[in-house]
């Protein structure tokens, strides 16, 4: 079993420890994107990180590519990988933190404190008008793998009423109240008064947000998305804020991005936007659930079992 | 039963109704505190609202003191009341409303919200570092009144390990982890990431949060107050952020309330300052839950049983 395992991610000793253990007798070596040689690409039969795209041309015996992202983007186009080499991304490490961002951002357009924040820059002690509640919302939660379902399972915690919206049919989990398939989408807007996208980037995710869609939301929604910032249709958006057709937006991801400096999002009201910050390594669990979830997946290699959050090329996802 | 319920609280026809269908027969007269007369105040059995204390040596016939706060302040004083009066608060209607709000500022600082939102001022698309998550992190709540309790559930329902401090002993709710009692407070200090206050001001929790106290806190943790502002010494505070003895604050209430315009507390790195807003009737339901309350204790006096949230003017709660 005397394996490359090429690992393009920082780790401290205690995590690469934990991560050999998963590979008994293999060589690993580590090192930096910036840094990677031919010859280390070459030799790997396991790559852990995200590499250029464009370099994995050069790992012929990659057997394994095991990303560190939820999100697999170019690496699930055709001829990027080896035939052979199978595909596995991060999902489930990235529920958490991405799901609390949301729960804050949700509370800090609820209860105005993007507002309060505006009138402490002027140290000014001034109400600013009525707020919404969590209980009692009813959230439509639109993309259900493991942030959108553990974001439904927070809000249902705090009492909302819960539906979701998921690629393909399943059987409903207790923490939605309701469960629908994708072209249910335009029934359900009027319904919602949050809706948070949690979506890939596919053909069918492209501005599923748009200014028809937008136009079907309740006047007091709110938006949230996490995901890929082409979800949205970013001008349709500022016409919907600017009309008040829906009261306000949370955006961690936006199209373009980053966003430019004069783009006319920035200063819409209630619109709180985030430079794609909710997941990446900002909170340490994530880190340490990537690398939970690399060990499972070289075990399961050398053992000849199957392996998890494999990715299905054609999908996308 | 033709006594006279005088209500200082703005009701529309539908909430009139409700509380009127708890004293049948009775005569109910509404007008604001601002118009109150003497006569009407001395024909009173019933009041609801919190009139202005001075006024309540008119009201000769009063049975019940119904105030539409949690907190009780000059209410309790002796001599305010006739003896006779009982007085009750309206504790249990504010839970929700707080306890969001609570949970809101606590993310907002553990995901670096505010500092994303001084970003969004300029238009800059630009990382603001490590953030914290309330799974796995250890609370302090101090006072467990419907405030803390239900502050409490949330934490617990989103993976916190949650410590509780009571006035007295009491047999622990489910969704505490732990339960003391007052004077453990120092002792548990130093394990907490989350300390929150939701205190009634009394003698015992004037300035309970001071420079000896805050010395005790992780370096890491945050506070949060609401409740009264006189619990957490301002100066003491200011201090303890400028020297990174804790690492942020989100206050609702502060001593002095309105803060100042010069005083240094607004400009702190890490703090969160609201005005005095997360109870009142910023939302719709705590009124709604308060008219609940109120018309409980009216039925309960026509009917000579048990009023519920009454104070002890004694303790001041």
């Amino acid at each position: 079993m005397n394996k490359t395992i090429l690992v393009l991610f920082k780790l401290n000793e205690e995590q690469k420890s934990f991560l050999e253990a998963a590979a008994p007798g293999c060589k690993f070596l580590y090192t930096r994107n910036e840094e990677v040689t031919e010859q280390q690409l070459n030799s790997a039969s396991v790559i852990i990180g995200n590499p250029a795209p464009d370099k994995l041309k050069m790992a012929d015996n990659l057997e394994l590519l095991q990303l560190i992202s939820a999100g697999v983007g170019e690496y699930a186009r055709e001829g990027v990988l080896p035939e052979k080499a199978v595909l596995a991304n991060a999902t489930g490490a990235y529920g958490l933190a991405i799901s609390e961002y949301m729960l804050g951002v949700l509370l800090e357009l609820y209860k105005n404190l993007h507002l309060y924040r505006d009138n402490q820059a002027e140290c000014k002690w001034t109400y600013r008008g009525q707020v919404k509640s969590v209980y009692n919302s009813t959230a439509l939660i639109v993309g259900l793998g493991d942030i959108g379902g553990e974001f439904a399972k927070k809000l249902k915690a705090l009492g909302a009423y819960t539906i979701g919206i998921k690629r393909t049919d399943s059987s409903k989990p207790d923490y939605l109240d309701e469960l629908y398939v994708m072209d249910k989408l335009e029934e359900l807007l009027p319904r919602a008064d949050i809706v948070a996208l949690s979506l890939p980037e596919t053909k069918l995710t492209k501005n599923i947000i748009n200014k028809s869609t937008l136009k079907l939301m309740k006047r007091d929604a709110v938006l949230i998305n996490v995901g890929r910032g082409s979800a949205v249709d970013s001008e349709a958006l500022c016409d919907a804020l600017e009309n008040g057709l829906i009261l306000g937006a949370a955006l961690d991801v936006t199209e373009p991005e980053p966003l430019p400096e004069d783009h006319r999002l920035w200063k819409m009201k209630n619109v709180i936007i985030t430079p794609h910050v909710s997941g990446g390594f900002s909170l340490e669990e994530t880190k340490s659930r990537i690398i939970k979830i690399a060990a499972y997946n070289l075990r399961a290699l050398m053992e000849g079992k199957a392996l998890k959050n494999v990715v299905d090329r054609a999908r996308g996802y």
